[in-house]
């Protein structure tokens, strides 16, 4: 298949005039807002024009399906409430550009998916998490928007272009392609990213609670302060963490509230939120009993109590080995040298693919890792190389 | 002369049927409320009884005057929203039966003072400021409450009860008693503590400016966390502080806000209050030095900027040495060998009262440190072994 370039940076072009915020090349699409749904539709055409089939389902999902067995291509086209020009939108568009091309060349069966939610205005990644069978329909219906709109409301704004689910079984695997979102490619010169697995994420709220006292009349020896607690076992988990980890396991304190929280009174009570992120489970599970010896040590050296709240996860998932064996011949190809594999630290609608299909990722640089923001950009000399490592991995994977 | 213990505990626990909370002993009985200036009626009937000349000054501020000169003795009857049933009263009633006592006996010759809303309902311990000339009455008019209530509408209400200001120049000496409001004699079982100074205070906010990042996908070692720059500060300053400061030192991080504050986003910015105590103005100074060499320090190795806000001061006040010594052989007879000398740790009117005259304090035991709440309480022993010393020392200056 000859893919094109050209086409495909226009269509990305075209697709960001969708909500175009008017500040660099920035975009306000959330999901099932009127710029969104205008985009799918746009989409819709563009996927006929391409011989595709147009397929809406109950959710809004937007598939472009070829005949038969295929392989699926796709992201997601709705944004974050003040997102950037490319995030899921090139994944789709370039997905558009090989199932195009495939199309013109005959072959190989290539279909294209628009995720819709990916950016999580009612759930995560709720439209693959509803066509994965994360969650029911039901349930999804039922959640909200910070403005108490329902999923149900919602997804019915866009009821008169659905049909029924789509089957998966249609399709042979999914390669998804994303911009990394963070920094690693970009610092490092490296044009593209294969992605090795999407990390698991763990995350508890921790609570020290010690006395709240006079900043003036109690003595330092006598204190039972709740941040110098938080501030010990910060420097402690980050000194233990040092033998378990990677240069790719991530952990962060990014939430923190002390009580009563005034400049003249000891802290009683320091709550904060604890995230560790990693590709594998085993690593993840020695994490957490770090942290928890290290508060519990804590808590008892300075005479507090520590509460862990409920852990919340999700489990990190590994890239098939075929599909991303492709990518990285292909990126070889394309990219002599200049390619690497990473795990992926965002979540993906990929995570929720792969309870259906064998699934693979594909990442090219952010400019200074920013994402999620007006100013996100990668150069056009990378999406143009992504695309044809992702075209490449497709005509391997179909040979 | 004789003192009455008895007398002075029922007159004490007679104060507190005004603004009783019904909760314990507790107290509700903020400066200027109906039970506050209840409190003053009844007070000043007390005061006449003893055979004092009754004066309330512009402020509220309620003088019980001997003829002559005179040493001087009190504290407040304001209390905190929600206070104990001694804090500033013990100092009050104390100064109360002494002074009866006196004028029981023929001499000497001793006044007592309550002064009003040393609680800070409008500015910092508002009364003696005014009377001490720290700030202009023009300027203390127009403080507000958290209802946006001038205190000079507050002040109105007791009008019809004042006369000019008092001349200080008839005084020889301020000596108040209170509760310690702190750990310290209780923890060590000590009946009776004179205080050698009330420290100063420094008071700065303190902002770290990183990068906001997604918290998957940014490497620990390409991260600008703030919230871990405001960690490796604590843990600096705890560490260098050990070469400079006394048991008696104090210095707490009791504000801290982190932005966005949210577990998935590693901090761009963190803002805390940094404030440090200490009787020495020189090493107040020196601590400042190592908390603003520190932040910078952390700033520079981890690409972080910090920002300084305005160093707010109040300077130490040392105790006068007649005044002390006096305190001293008092508590040496009524509680010999149980007695120590410590720093006050919170602000007192003495600090005020200390721009016209000589000045003093002695502290009773807080049970378990509590002061500003219901519970607040000290063993009635101790009361009595208080109000023993400070007659004892009026005895030693008159003699």
């Amino acid at each position: 298949m000859k893919i094109d370039p050209e086409r495909f940076l226009s269509d990305l072009h075209k697709l960001r005039e969708f909500g175009a915020s008017g500040i660099g090349k920035g975009v306000i699409r959330p999901a099932y807002s009127d710029a969104d749904i205008a985009a799918r539709k746009w989409l819709a055409e563009q996927m006929k024009d391409a011989g595709l089939r147009v397929h809406f389902d109950p959710v809004g999902n937007l598939f472009g399906l070829a005949d038969g067995p295929s392989i699926l291509l796709g992201s997601h086209t709705d944004s974050q409430p003040e997102g950037g020009w490319l995030d899921g939108a090139l994944g789709v568009i370039a997905g558009l550009e090989v199932a195009r091309a495939a199309k013109e060349a005959g072959g190989p069966s290539v279909s294209v998916v628009s995720f819709q939610d990916e950016e999580g205005r009612f759930g995560v990644l709720t439209g693959s998490a509803v066509w994965g069978g994360k969650i029911d329909l039901q349930t999804a219906d039922a959640l909200t928007d910070d403005t108490g709109l329902t999923f149900a409301d919602a997804r019915a704004r866009m009821a008169d272009l659905s049909s029924g689910f789509v089957d998966p079984e249609q399709f042979t695997g999914y390669i998804e392609m994303h911009i990394e979102q963070g920094p690693s490619l970009d610092s490092s010169n490296t044009q593209i990213g294969v992605v090795s697995d999407i990390v698991g994420i763990r995350d508890m709220r921790i609570t020290f609670n010690g006395q709240q006292n006079h900043a003036g009349t109690t003595p330092m020896h006598l204190r039972r302060d709740a941040f110098q607690a938080l501030s010990a076992f910060n420097a402690e988990i980050n000194d233990r963490f040092a033998n378990v980890v990677t240069p790719h396991t991530v952990w962060t304190i990014g939430h923190a509230v002390l009580h009563p929280n005034a400049s003249s009174i000891v802290p009683g009570r320091a709550t904060f939120s604890m995230q560790w992120r990693d590709g594998d489970a085993d690593r993840l599970d020695r994490m957490e009993k770090i942290i928890r010896t290290a508060a519990d040590e804590i808590a008892d050296r300075t005479g507090l109590t520590v509460e862990f709240g409920d852990l919340l996860g999700l489990e990190p998932e590994t890239m098939n080995d075929n599909l991303r064996g492709a990518l990285e011949a292909g990126a070889e190809d394309v990219a002599p040298g200049n390619w690497g594999v990473l795990p992926s630290g965002a979540l993906h609608d990929a995570t929720n693919v792969a309870r259906l299909m064998p699934v693979a990722m594909l990442f090219v640089p952010s400019i200074n890792g920013i994402s999620h923001a007006f100013d996100e950009d990668t150069d056009e000399a990378d999406l143009s190389a992504g695309l044809k490592v992702l075209a490449r991995a497709v005509s391997r994977i179909s040979a």
